[in-house]
């Protein structure tokens, strides 16, 4: 007989949670335990709503293999920001599930991870957990963004009035382009198309509240989003191509690109339904101030009683037809 | 010179939009806001903390493509209630990325739908938001949960002490097994392992404040997460194999799959530390009350002063040394 083996504790972490601890640790706020515990634990400021998104990109579908990791991180926490920013909330924390193909390197991951946590200390929010697996196929990344508001005062797409402005943040289109000029389909020596699409810039903290009856996010396309904004309000928008702000850029490519612009999506601006009492500031001043600096505004159109949907009218008030409003995920 | 045409409001939603109302609408919430918005808005009782977490499965790598539709859905819905069950908070809701292969069909996500929706109602939630994507790849479903706990009461994984009792939930191995079984290794006359494997019971409502010193669900590996709650609590936990719970069918398959019962993961019970204060009333009535019906809880080791970490003992003390301790998903 042989005397019992003394037991040999086990110390090792296996290779997912050591994978976790190298990338994400520095990323993780006081929420994220660590990132070491079955769930994040927050406490919202006291009587705040929580406000919450998901938002997922695939490799091949919403990004090419050769962007660089770092703007890939940073593009889908700025696409989930500007869906807080559109809802008036202010951001407090996010969640990432990682599915990962074994072309993604270390080297990737930690750019990716850089990525992140410039733009989170930009905006003011932590990660607060997170998920990763393996995958035979694409590389497939899920951000849960976390926000906050002021009981009654998160703005939704369905407050506007008939007489309402339809009004739209910083420029139109940039982001369509972009993605045409690093597909080799456009050029664009100032390198600001491909930079707008690589990197969109989140409205975060633009003062909605008392001014905007509704608003939401341009992501996939002006004026199907446009569409949303009428349906969620059971109106008609009368939108005017000539009056959206396009960048120099933009306007450079000419006009047989307009409807790249009004329908490509990747905007990442807001569009705001205004009732006509806080229109006039606006008029005078059509800035709106944020921590990010003052974000110009334009008046697009008009919410009216009609037919629930939208219509794009020319300068001359003709209709325009597009191809496709947007874009489907699907 | 012809007339201006007059607009022509367009009001068809593209395919993604129809694709969301056909199959989600019916799980939303109110928080959800119809799924129409940028974001859900959820107003937390008053005081009450947030508990968060994301879990992603993968086609191929967590399920298989012969595995019900239905069941998939409700799996990773009850292992995310896992997470929460473990903090000893309530469910709230969950949102839900989705990037789908062309090989998914509306009835497939039919089925996935119906699912979640009985499971839902089951676990008192609802569906406060999503995102669905194609992909070329497999299936990828990512779900964020969001529990409610009162504060300072979410149990982590870091407060035991020295002396403390290592408790376990039901019985362990049983999805190990299961899995097994699913792919032709093991034979179950009874069907049960199987059943675990596909459908876990997430011991959601187990009453852990004042009682459990720390907690954390069993699903990478009953050894590996043994492990882990010594490692948040510094200490060394010294786990009685002869003491693990196995159901009569993974007893059915003889000792020598003992060690892919307490390695194998899948299980979704909780592992939890009981300070000897507290272990009496459990050493008399071993169950735990919850909404869902009495829970059996069972001590299966005990944690100590000594090196940081994990050993198995048999009967006799003498240590079990296994290839490896659980499951790590990269």
């Amino acid at each position: 007989m042989t005397a019992p083996q003394p037991p040999q504790p086990k110390t090792d972490l296996p290779q997912e949670f050591a994978f976790i601890r190298r990338h994400f640790s520095a990323l993780a706020g006081p929420a994220a335990l660590n990132l070491q515990d079955d769930a994040a634990v927050f406490l919202p400021a006291q009587g705040q709503e929580m406000v919450m998104a998901v938002d997922a990109m695939v490799e091949n579908v919403h990004f090419l293999p050769s962007d660089p990791p770092d703007t890939i991180g940073r593009k889908l926490l700025r696409c989930n920001l500007s869906d807080l920013a559109a809802m008036g909330s202010k951001p407090e924390g996010w969640l990432l599930a990682f599915a990962r193909p074994s072309h993604i390197t270390e080297d990737w991951v930690e750019q990716f991870c850089q990525g992140l946590a410039q733009d989170q200390a930009r905006f003011g929010l932590s990660l607060m957990g997170g998920d990763t697996t393996s995958t035979a196929g694409p590389l497939v990344l899920s951000l849960t963004i976390v926000g906050s508001v002021s009981p009654g005062q998160a703005i939704r797409r369905t407050g506007a009035s008939a007489g309402d402005g339809l009004w739209v943040s910083g420029t139109i289109g940039d982001g369509a382009l972009g993605l045409r000029v690093l597909q080799g389909k456009l050029t664009d020596p100032t390198g600001h198309l491909a930079q707008r699409y690589r990197l969109p810039q989140p409205r975060v903290g633009l003062p909605l509240y008392g001014l905007a009856s509704a608003a939401l996010d341009v992501s996939d396309g002006l004026v199907q989003d446009a569409g949303h904004l009428a349906r969620g309000s059971g109106l008609h928008v009368r939108l005017e191509a000539d009056l959206v702000p396009l960048s120099d850029a933009a306007r450079a490519q000419g006009r047989g690109w307009l409807e790249t612009c009004l329908t490509g999506g990747d905007d990442y601006e807001i569009l705001l339904a205004v009732p006509p009492e806080h229109e006039q500031k606006l008029m005078t001043r059509p800035l709106l101030e944020t921590p990010y600096g003052d974000v110009p505004v334009t008046r697009i159109g008009r919410f009216e009683a009609g037919p629930v949907g939208v219509s794009v009218v020319d300068r001359n008030g003709a209709s325009l037809n597009f191809k496709a409003n947007g874009w489907s995920h699907l």
